[in-house]
């Protein structure tokens, strides 16, 4: 089947990522109709084909919230200014980046109320009324919900003023299992991110001047993207006991004391979606491993006037829907080469041709979106040889990319040769860290670079000096620049 | 097993129903753990227990919305004043019960933007810059979210500020294709309380007063709680082309011509958990029908100390899980008599009893919550008999809660014995209407009661007149004092 260019370009008119990185994921976000600019400055409309990817990480997180204890619950939207203050640092962190509504109907508002940036005063307050013994701990809460931030400079997915997100609260007995807590929620999206979005992450603590508004310790999976640059791709803090004070959660210990729970939250956005776009897409549009594409297999019947082939599409169809398969036929009276064009760039991982011929050979034709090659596959065991390509694209899918990154992660012994690479070289450098936040800015000054985590497994050797001010190193950091 | 009956008191201190209706309401609200208030007044923290009922209720919904074809989206929290102002009525009705931002970080913004009361504005927004075609239609979109009403008077899960709701917004080529969708989902509602929930509705067509702002035609689902007053359950809304031409949405044609499309919205909120508790308890608290039940069984092991009865509870439970039972066992150590009256007061549809002499007799004891029956059961064939017993409660639950509707629906043939009735006893009164907004009003100040709904299959005989002002009757309508 000879491919219909001109449909092609009609569809596929998007940047080039080499030319044009942001207008190309501008321009997938719009033409792979995931999103669509709102009446509000800052804020998406989520389309249905980007919901559909949403609904798929919700409920891969869901399951392993759930099979790790936690129960989601809602709080409310609004939070009073007076419970924002509670937390000091918290408050400092927040206050200049919340909506605030002044009027309720026609009325002025005696006390202003924000919509939440974030929801651990709402928690914090419950549990200050709830909680009572140790036999009331852990609680172990998670809600999805949206939130907003006033942020001037937006983009889709990456950074909007509302957003879609889960956020996982609890409060534990000691600050053993509250620290054990946060790590195993950073652990469950790093699978997110590598099991299911085929994302490889490097898993890491944030330096003190990066780490969350009133947390003690903020943990972060960072991801490369295309163009070499990191994407926070999610977060999770221990706060210790700080807010628990703050808001007088206590509890009467085995001991018959009266303590301080110890707390964590940790959290996965609509941002996500972005690093789909940017860690997998190419200058087609996106592609999308198996496992999160809604629609897996895109069935494109040739010539599908003549007798029979319909009916065999249907056929192939119902087959892979009883395997599990997420199928669907593309019976559209448009042109081949323009069906192709617009399932590649909605990222459909297998587009299956079949026409009279292949039928008559029992067999079909199954396109690779992203690497592009076609195999022949008898129709015999069609099921399970969609099923083990599938596999095989998510794993293949994921190597490319931890490949990709792997190869740019540079690193340098000292400041000019840090430099250097940022300037030249798009991708993460390990450096040495003396721990000083005069050095990390001065890392962001001179070279653009932030420190993307404390890389906390690669302690620097006995000898080894700060990259920037040469005094004894604390720390190897992973360093880059940042969507 | 002796009832160990303070401390079922004390878990159960509540009042009973005949005696204060809206303070047992609240006590099984709160000792059921399903709500909490919060530090904003009238909007409620939604505990695990009742997270988990909505994320049922959203479950069933989404799964029979995917079936009819619709996709999720999700659209921004904030409209734009302006844009809340472009369809006349809709405006009327909102704009006196939303929540106004005026304020992003420390900036005045030059236009208000209000926190959603609901989101036509924004779908037909965005249809107006997406569709083109009648190919492009029909949109069948649905989004799961909160949205935010400034009531004076609020009470948990009946009137809050704020809710957790979904709403179906959909256009289609032509007012029957819309009106058919208005119906359809209308049904789906009716199999959500009826199927899901068992609590019979009567659906029904809005009369003028009643409707929703900017529809067409309004139609809802109404239920009956226990004291006999109505609860309007869900509501389904055909909008013509009104809001399609307010906002400019258009679409050619297949014979070449530029048309409006017809719309519809519909939604059901977490009000439907107030209908559960108000349809279903009793003075021992929450009674769940097993298929909304997050714990359809509950095993709490007698003297579980002794040798062999913690394995022999485990065992169960693992074989009831299998059999894709939602089981838990109740290890704590509590008193039976404290457990079975929490587990009571939580509404779980079955408790299962088991001590070292039943263990020794092959056999358990079945609870069963909205009765008070015990059963003895073989353990040779428990799934099977615990199965076919959530299946009999659930159709049993549902039948009892039909025929306490059915009993008290009255029929008035004049305003004396209307206003007798209403005064007298709780339910709901047929009686004939000549349709004038004029006699609406009578009733309502006169008798206590609004219209419910027109019931749109019992049409007036040629001679039935008015109850109110003995004019012609137009409709039968369904009377009653609602929450």
């Amino acid at each position: 089947m000879a491919m219909d260019t001109s449909a092609k370009k009609a569809v596929t008119q998007i940047a080039t990522m080499e030319e044009d990185f942001p207008q190309w994921y501008t321009d997938i976000v719009k033409k792979a109709e995931l999103v669509d600019y709102s009446p509000v400055k800052g804020c998406m409309v989520i389309r249905p084909n980007g919901y559909a990817i949403w609904e798929g990480i919700m409920g891969f997180l869901d399951t392993k919230f759930k099979e790790t204890g936690h129960e989601n619950v809602y709080m409310p939207l609004l939070i009073p200014e007076s419970l924002l203050e509670v937390e000091k640092q918290h408050v400092e962190g927040f206050a200049p980046e919340v909506a605030w509504v002044t009027m309720g109907g026609s009325e002025q508002l005696t006390e202003k109320l924000c919509i939440r940036p974030t929801s651990e005063v709402h928690f914090c307050d419950h549990w200050s009324k709830t909680v009572e013994s140790y036999n009331d701990l852990p609680r172990l809460y998670n809600q999805w919900c949206s939130v907003l931030r006033w942020e001037k400079t937006t983009r889709p997915f990456l950074r909007t003023m509302e957003f879609l997100w889960q956020e996982g609260h609890t409060i534990h007995a000691t600050a053993e299992e509250a620290v054990e807590e946060t790590l195993r929620m950073l652990d469950i999206y790093r699978q997110c991110y590598e099991d299911y979005m085929a994302i490889p992450v490097i898993p890491g603590r944030k330096t003190e001047k990066e780490k969350f508004a009133g947390a003690r310790e903020t943990y972060t999976v960072e991801s490369m993207m295309k163009d070499g640059k990191a994407l926070q791709a999610a977060t999770s803090h221990y706060f210790g006991d700080g807010f628990a004070k703050a808001f007088n959660v206590r509890f009467t210990d085995k001991d018959g004391k009266l303590k301080n729970p110890h707390q964590t939250s940790w959290g996965l956005t609509t941002r996500s979606i972005g690093a789909l776009i940017m860690v997998h897409g190419d200058n087609s549009g996106l592609v999308l491993p198996p496992r999160v594409a809604p629609t897996q297999v895109i069935i494109v019947p040739i010539a599908f006037h003549k007798e029979g082939v319909l009916e065999k599409a249907a056929e192939l169809e119902s087959s892979l829907k009883k395997a599990g398969i997420r199928v669907k036929t593309d019976k559209s009276e448009k042109s081949a080469g323009w069906k192709f064009a617009e399932h590649e760039m909605k990222g459909v991982p297998i587009r299956i041709e079949m026409g009279p011929r292949d039928i008559e050979n029992n067999k079909c034709i199954a396109a690779i979106r992203y690497t592009g090659e076609k195999r022949e596959l008898s129709l015999d065991n069609v099921e399970e040889e969609i099923k083990n390509l599938l596999a095989e694209i998510q794993e293949g899918m994921f190597e490319a990319a931890r490949e990709r990154m792997n190869t740019r992660i540079y690193t340098a012994e000292n400041l000019e040769v840090l430099k250097t690479i940022a300037a030249e070289k798009p991708g993460f450098i390990k450096a040495a860290w003396c721990g000083d936040q005069e050095c990390e800015e001065r890392l962001k000054d001179e070279a653009g670079v932030s420190s993307r985590c404390i890389l906390e497994e690669e302690t620097p050797a006995e000898d080894a000096v700060c990259v920037c001010c040469g005094k004894k190193a604390q720390h190897t950091i992973l360093w880059g620049k940042a969507y």
